[in-house]
C-alpha cells in the first residue's frame, strides 16, 4: 500500500513541477524576450498556471498519500530520498493548506497592486501614497503568520517561507554580532589612505566583448552552456525551467565593467547550484534547492570570494586586457584588483560592495520585524530608515526613492526574504573556509584557472544533497559548526586588511 | 439557459486556447532559444500540455453545451460571432471525438518515431529503411479517415484537417488545370535567352544589416513589432502565442541575400494575418485563422506579389543599396529585380521559385492521394516521385534524400497538408487581383512605399472575419467567383512574359 502511495505522490508532484517549470519559462520570456504589448495576456497565462499549481499542491489527495505514508518504513530515515520527500512535502502541504484560500487570493492581489503602487510612488518619490498599500500588505502578512503558526514570533512564519526552519532569534543574534564588527570595519576602510581608482572601470567596454568575456568566465567556473544560456534583462536573475535548462541574465553598461561581469558570475553561481541538483529527482525535494540563503551562498561565493579575489584576476586579467585593450591595456593588475574591491557606504543595496552589503540587509531585517511586530507605525518608517542608514553606514538618503522605496520586495509582499541575502554571505564564508581546508589552498588553483576542486566540493557537499538536510543540519555536517558571523568577518578582515593596509592604522 | 451555456462554452474554450498559447511558447522557445540538452524535458512539457488541451477539446461538457445550443437563436446566423462559434466548435468536437483515443495515441507515437526515422533515412539516403514507418503512418491515416468519415473519398477527411470543408475533387480539378498551364510556362522561361545574373545575390551581405533591412521591410508592410519580434531558427516559421504576441523567425545566409529577406516577408505575411485577427475573440472561431490555405495566401502575397514586384523594389532598392553598398552599389535595379525572379526547375521545394513551386506541390498531392487510396505501393513511391519530376519539371533527383525524403511532412503524419501551399498561391492571386480592382492600382502605391491600402483591404476582408465564413464562402464573397487557377496563371503570365520576353518567342 505505502510504496504505491509513495509512487503516486511522486508522480503527482513531478507533474506539478512540470507545470511550474512551464510557468518559469513564461516568466523568463516576459523578462527577456516578450513583445511590449503582450504583458496583459502573459499575466493571464501565468496566473492560470500558478492557480493550477496551487490547487495541485493543496489537493486533498496529497494529504491522503502523506497520511498513508506517515510512520511507514519509507519515512524512517529523514535524510533518505524517500524520507526527505515525505518530510518536505508534508511540511509544504501543511503550510499551504493552513492559509485560507481567501487570504491566498488577497495576498496575490495585494502583491500585484502593491508593485504597481510602488512603481508610481518610487517614480514620484512619494512614500505617503504608498503607505496605505504597505499597511495593507503588512496586515495580510500578519494574518498569514497567524494562520500558519510559528515557534517563537510571527516573523518566524514569514522567514520560514524562504529559509525553512530558521528562527528569527537565531538570525538576529548572528546579524547583531556581524553588525558590531562590520560598522568599525567599514569606517576603518573609509579612513584608509588607499583609494581605488574607479575611473579605470568606467572606460569604454564594448558590449559584445563584455558578453564573450562574461560567458568565458562563467564557463570556466563550471556553468554548462549546453544546459543553459545567457540573455539580457533589466534586473538580472537566474531561472531554471527543467532539469537541463537553466538561464542566466544580466544587463550591460558600456561604461562600467563590473555591472555585467559580476552579475554574470553571481547568476552563474546560482546556475551552477541549479545545474548541480540531481536531475532524476527534478521537482522532488531531493532534487530541489535547499533554501534561498543556501542558493545565495553559491552566487556570492563565486561572485565575491572567487570572482573578486586576486588569484582569480591573476588568471583572468591578461584575458581581460586582450578583450578590452583600450580600457585595460595599460592598467596594472593590482590597480584593477583594488578597483573591483572598492568599499564605500552607499545608498543603494544592489550596488553595494561586499563589506557594506550586509548592513543594508540588517537595516531591512530590523525594520520589517518591527513592522510585523507592530512596533513601528508605517508613518514612521521613512524616518526610521534614514536613522539606521546614518547609524550603520554614516550616510542618509536625501529622498525616499533612494531610501525606503528602493526595493520591490515589500510591495510584492515579500517580507522575511531580505535576511536570506545576508545568510547567503554567511553560509558562503563558512563553506568557503571549509572547502579551502578540504580541497585547497585555492590560490594556486585559481591562479591557473582551475576551479574544478571547489566546483566538485560544492557539487558533492551541497548541490547533490538537495533538500535532504535542513540548512542547519547541512552547515553542521559540512563545517562541524553552527552558522556564525566569524568566518565572514575573518574573510573580510583578511582581504581588506591587506588591500587597505588596515593593520597599519 | 442557452446564453448561459454559450458563455460557459466560450469561457472554457478561451481557457483551452490559453493552454495552447503556452504550448506555442514552449515550441517557439524550443526552435529558437532552448539550450541543446533541454530537449527531452521540453518534449515532456509539450506532450503534457497537448494532452490537457486534447482532453479539454473532447470533454463531454463541450458536447453538452453544444447540444443545448443546437437550434437556439444564437445558432441561427452561421456568420454571426455566436453562430460561427457554435458551428465551428461543433465541427471540431465531432471530428475529434470520432477518433478513438487509442488511434490518437498511435498517431502521436507514429509521428514522433516517424520523424526520428526520417532524419536517419534522409541522412543515409535510405528510403528502404523509412518505408515500413511510412507504411504504418499511411495505414493509421486511413483508419483516421474511416473513423472521421468523408464526403467523397478518404483523402477528403485528411485534407479537412488543414483546409476545412474543401474537397479533393475540387482541388484536383483546379490543380490539374494549373499544371497544364504551368508546365509549358516553365519550359518557355527555360528556353528564354534572358538569364538572370544570380551572382549579384551571392555577394557578401553582412548579417546585422540583413536583419535591420528585413525588419525595416516587415515593418513597412505592416507587421507590428510592438506586438511581435524576429528571431533566428533553422526552418523559418511564424508563431502566435497570445492576442498581442506573434513571432517571426528566419535564417541568414551571409552569401545569399534572398534566403533571409524573402522568408522574413513571408513570415511577416503570416504575422500580419495573425495580428489582424480580432483580439477580443482570441481563442474563439471568430478570432481564429480560417485555414492553412488562407494563411498561406497572406504570406505568399506579401512575399511574392508584393515583395518580388518591380514597384516594391523601386521603393526599396535604394535602401538596399545603402545597406549593402559593396554588394549592390553598382547593380542596376532591373538586374536585381530579374535576379530575385529567377525561374528554374529545381529539386528542392522550399527553394523553388513562384512558377515551379506549385509543380512540387502537385507532385506531392498526387502521390499522397495514391498512397491513401492504396493505388501506389510504398515500394514504388521513390520511382513514382522521380517519374513525376521528370514529367512536370524535366529533371530527376539523383537520390532519395533530395527526392522522396526531402520533406518532413509524411514522417510527421501530415498527409493532406501539401495542397494548402498551392491553395495559398491560388487564393493569393485571386485576392490580389480583386484588391487591385478595389483599392489599386498598387504600382504607384508600392513605388512610394505605401502598403496601407492593401493592408487595410486584407484586414477588413479577411483578417477581421476569422472563421465566420468558410474559405469557399469567403472567396465567393470577396471576389464574386469560386477559386480558380486563372488569376494565378494570369499573374504569372503577365510577370514572366515581360521579364523573360516570352511573347517574343
Amino acid at each position: 500500500m505505502s510504496p504505491n502511495s509513495f509512487d503516486q505522490l511522486c508522480e503527482y508532484t513531478r507533474e506539478t513541477a512540470l507545470l511550474e517549470s512551464v510557468a518559469e519559462l513564461l516568466q523568463w520570456d516576459e523578462r527577456t524576450k516578450m513583445p511590449p504589448a503582450a504583458g496583459a495576456y502573459r499575466a493571464e497565462q501565468i496566473t492560470y498556471l500558478s492557480a493550477m499549481v496551487h490547487r495541485r499542491r493543496t489537493d486533498p489527495r496529497v494529504g491522503d498519500w502523506l497520511d498513508e505514508l506517515a510512520g511507514s518504513d519509507l519515512a524512517n530515515d529523514p535524510h533518505s530520498d524517500a524520507g526527505a520527500t515525505i518530510r518536505e512535502l508534508r511540511r509544504e502541504y501543511d503550510k499551504l493548506t493552513k492559509v485560507p484560500q481567501q487570504l491566498v487570493e488577497e495576498l496575490t492581489r495585494a502583491s500585484v497592486l502593491g508593485q504597481q503602487a510602488w512603481v508610481e510612488a518610487r517614480k514620484n518619490d512619494d512614500f505617503k501614497s504608498f503607505a496605505p498599500t504597505l499597511e495593507k500588505i503588512v496586515g495580510l502578512k500578519r494574518q498569514q503568520a497567524a494562520a500558519v503558526g510559528y515557534a517563537e514570533c510571527p516573523y518566524d512564519a514569514l522567514l520560514d517561507d524562504f529559509e525553512p526552519g530558521e528562527l528569527t532569534s537565531n538570525v538576529s543574534k548572528i546579524l547583531a554580532a556581524l553588525r558590531k564588527e562590520l560598522v568599525p570595519l567599514v569606517a576603518a576602510i573609509h579612513d584608509s589612505s588607499i583609494k581605488p581608482n574607479l575611473s579605470l572601470l568606467q572606460q569604454h567596454y564594448p558590449l559584445p566583448e563584455q558578453e564573450t568575456f562574461g560567458i568565458q568566465a562563467a564557463r570556466a567556473i563550471g556553468f554548462d552552456f549546453n544546459r543553459g544560456r545567457l540573455d539580457i534583462t533589466h534586473h538580472p536573475f537566474c531561472a531554471g525551467m527543467g532539469p537541463h535548462d537553466c538561464r542566466l541574465t544580466t544587463r550591460y553598461d558600456e561604461h562600467f565593467f563590473p555591472s555585467a561581469f559580476f552579475s554574470i558570475l553571481h547568476e552563474a553561481g546560482h546556475g551552477i547550484y541549479d545545474q548541480g541538483l540531481r536531475t532524476e529527482q527534478f521537482g522532488l525535494p531531493p532534487g530541489s534547492y535547499l533554501s534561498l540563503g543556501i542558493h545565495e551562498s553559491q552566487s556570492r561565493m563565486w561572485e565575491n570570494m572567487v570572482g573578486r579575489s586576486l588569484p582569480f584576476w591573476r588568471h583572468f586579467f591578461p584575458q581581460a586586457q586582450a578583450a578590452f585593450p583600450t580600457a585595460l591595456g595599460d592598467v596594472e593588475l593590482k590597480a584593477f584588483y583594488l578597483a573591483v574591491n572598492d568599499v564605500r557606504p552607499s545608498l543603494i543595496r544592489v550596488e553595494a560592495d561586499e563589506a557594506t552589503y550586509n548592513l543594508h540587509i540588517i537595516i531591512r531585517f530590523e525594520l520589517e520585524q518591527a513592522l510585523i511586530n507592530d512596533e513601528l507605525p508605517i508613518a514612521d518608517l521613512s524616518a526610521a530608515w534614514k536613522e539606521k542608514y546614518r547609524d550603520y553606514l554614516g550616510i542618509e538618503p536625501p529622498n525616499d526613492a533612494d531610501g525606503v522605496l528602493q526595493d520591490v520586495h515589500w510591495s510584492a509582499a515579500l517580507i522575511g526574504y531580505f535576511p536570506t541575502y545576508a545568510l547567503g554571505n554567511l553560509y558562503a564564508a563558512q563553506f568557503f573556509a571549509q572547502a579551502a581546508e578540504d580541497v585547497g589552498p585555492f590560490e594556486p588553483q585559481f591562479e591557473r584557472g582551475d576551479f574544478q576542486p571547489l566546483f566538485n566540493w560544492l557539487h558533492e557537499k551541497i548541490h547533490q544533497r538537495g533538500k535532504r538536510y535542513t540548512a542547519t543540519e547541512l552547515v553542521a555536517d559540512i563545517t562541524g559548526n553552527r552558522l556564525s558571523h566569524r568566518p565572514l568577518i575573518a574573510y573580510l578582515r583578511k582581504k581588506y586588511d591587506s588591500l587597505y593596509q588596515l593593520s597599519d592604522d
